[in-house]
């Protein structure tokens, strides 16, 4: 019997492969004869590279890059097993996370260190990039990310604007002349799973400016800003850009990728599925597990083990989905192909509890799982 | 395809009853076809009678009854549909939860309210007893029951020695002049676990002494006066008892069972197996829900789950156990024959929590546990 085990990370606790290991450890329990293929997954969110790294047996480069204030921190990107893919979580660089609470301020936070990783994996001969652009502290319209690969954005006196978002309205030039040209001759996926335009009121500024520190003054600010700037983006580039979908993710992030680099916006999960060969592993295979820390009302909408159970059911795999818990709307999962939804828990405990004993939790609860799945061949 | 769900309760929280109509709905859920036999369970403790009474179609009864130490409280038993049978619970009248911790006080307690519901049930005609004997507060080797029914406890001055456990060193006649001999028509099974002798280091005395409020030196006194009590019994009556297992059971009340009404000790969930007709109701069944408020490594000494799952394997029947939470050591329970063990917690949750939502959790449990049981047929 072949057993496919493909979990995104349970976030706070176990990354993906752990997830997996103990899984694999729990059906080993019931037969050590099962064979077990292990698929690390994510859903191009935080440990995207992480899991990609471990899939291909890549690494894990560590680069000097600049944080959202411009500060130095270590940065990190994946360089796949093949020597020619880097993997970039914009967040390693630019993201919230970096930021204490106070710091917040989406007018000067800049993506300039997501172009320094781009940069490094040029300089390693990447020809194929994959970008997460989740967890962004930045609202620059991506120009920080530019202006690290060589653009220069100029006033009317020629002279550069401010780094971050404060003075994109008095944008008026892109000088590309010392952009790094390498970057045209590569293919550029990025995953992002929102659907929202540059600016307006379902735009960047609007929708994703609170959670960066943006009141509604400077909301305002920003979206005015964006609109300019975007503008700029469609008369220098000579292609519509403000209304694509994803052009307002990552704080306008999406429309630099979209406009300069040609990059191709594709959920996150798809990619993922896509680089991890998921479907060719499950040819064969009698079951899938898949998990994440949380399922609920919000897994359909792209979530790991959502894309897990499509591609399962394309071969019609049963496959079962471990979470740390469940929560409301999980109902419609079964129409869409989930075939068992099961919370590690196994009597009352606290989140800290279930956190501290997450490995030996998913152990033992795959282990209940397969007894009961295999109580039909035990007793037909 | 037909169910039956044959849980214990979930003590604290829902009655079997109410556990059963939670899974049936959860099953429901999943397909309004399935045919469904509920049988509320329970292994001859608390709940028993409630289980046997909501089974049969019977009543419960309350008599105005002596507790522990002589007070007047309501009592109750049961009364089966079959208007013959009489379900008692001991501790309904002789119970340790009738006391507060301050007043447990084996020397004195007295089983004489257990007496009392059995004679009550004699004048409403039952001709059979089912007595369940745990958590009884008494150390008083049945001598108030027997009294209730008539028996006279003298010394050697052919005074009335007192109520409890104190003067039966001094017993040195038992006077069943005034007995009511209808008893001795009937047929008495009692639900006993336990295997103790009446007296001895395991006996009655020093293996239930403590929790009954005995310290070291009362535990001695009190085996002392059951030793003497039992050879009294034993030529009174002429037969073996001290050494019988289970004449230690609740206080030697197993014993003055055995001696006197020649009652049968049996395991409890095996009468309750019996009695339910679960072997019959198990016939066409494709698959057994049983499950009890916690499921551990105690499940299989005799508690309801490991006895519907014994007789469920009988007939080579997948079944599967609920539990509010799993605890150590049921990996075994998989070697004897239980399919799936589910905790019906399904994220991080206090025990409140657990027990408010009690009805809900199950439902969804076992609503997840059908989807992946099923899926066999889904998706072959």
């Amino acid at each position: 019997m072949k057993i496919v085990i493909a979990p995104d990370s349970f976030k706070g606790s176990l990354t993906a492969l752990e997830v997996a290991n103990s899984i694999e450890e729990g059906l080993l329990k019931y037969n050590k004869d099962f064979i077990i293929e292990k698929i690390p997954m994510a859903d191009g969110g935080e440990g995207t590279v992480e899991s990609l790294v471990s899939l291909t047996n890549g690494e894990i480069i560590t680069v000097e890059v600049k944080d959202p204030l411009l500060r130095e921190i270590k940065g990190f990107y994946g360089m796949l097993g093949d020597k020619e893919t880097a993997v970039i979580e914009m967040a390693a660089a630019s993201g919230l996370p970096l930021l204490k609470e106070s710091e917040k301020n989406p007018l000067v936070t800049s993506s300039y260190g997501t172009g320094q990783l781009i940069r490094d994996a040029l300089d390693r001969g990447c020809k194929n990039f994959i970008i997460g652009i989740g967890g962004s502290a930045t609202n620059d319209g991506g120009t920080g990310m530019l202006k690290a690969l060589g653009a220069k954005f100029l006033n009317k006196d020629n002279k550069e604007i401010s780094d971050g978002a404060a003075e994109l309205n008095q944008l008026y030039k892109i000088d590309m002349t010392n952009f790094d040209e390498r970057i045209f001759e590569c293919d550029i996926k990025v995953a992002c799973d929102v659907q929202n335009p540059l600016c307006g009121e379902n735009g960047a500024s609007f929708i994703f400016g609170p959670q960066k520190g943006a009141d509604e003054a400077m909301m305002k600010v920003l979206d005015d800003n964006l609109c300019h700037y975007g503008k700029i983006l469609e008369n220098t580039f000579n292609l519509e850009v403000i209304n694509v979908p994803g052009a307002g993710a990552a704080g306008g992030m999406g429309a630099a990728l979209i406009a300069v680099v040609k990059a191709k916006l594709q959920r996150g999960i798809d990619i993922i599925i896509r680089e991890s060969k998921l479907s060719e592993k499950l040819e064969e295979a009698d079951l899938v597990f898949t998990g994440e820390g949380r399922i609920d009302y919000q897994t359909k909408f792209g979530k790991t083990p959502f894309g897990v159970a499509s591609e399962a059911n394309k071969k019609n795999i049963p496959v079962i989905a471990l979470a740390g818990g469940i929560g409301e709307g999980t109902d419609t999962l079964y129409e869409l192909g989930f075939d068992g939804i099961f919370s590690i828990v196994d009597k009352p405990m606290t989140l800290d509890e279930s956190i501290k004993n997450c490995s030996v939790l998913v152990k033992e609860a795959a282990f209940r799982i397969i007894n009961l799945y295999m109580s039909h061949e035990r007793k037909k």
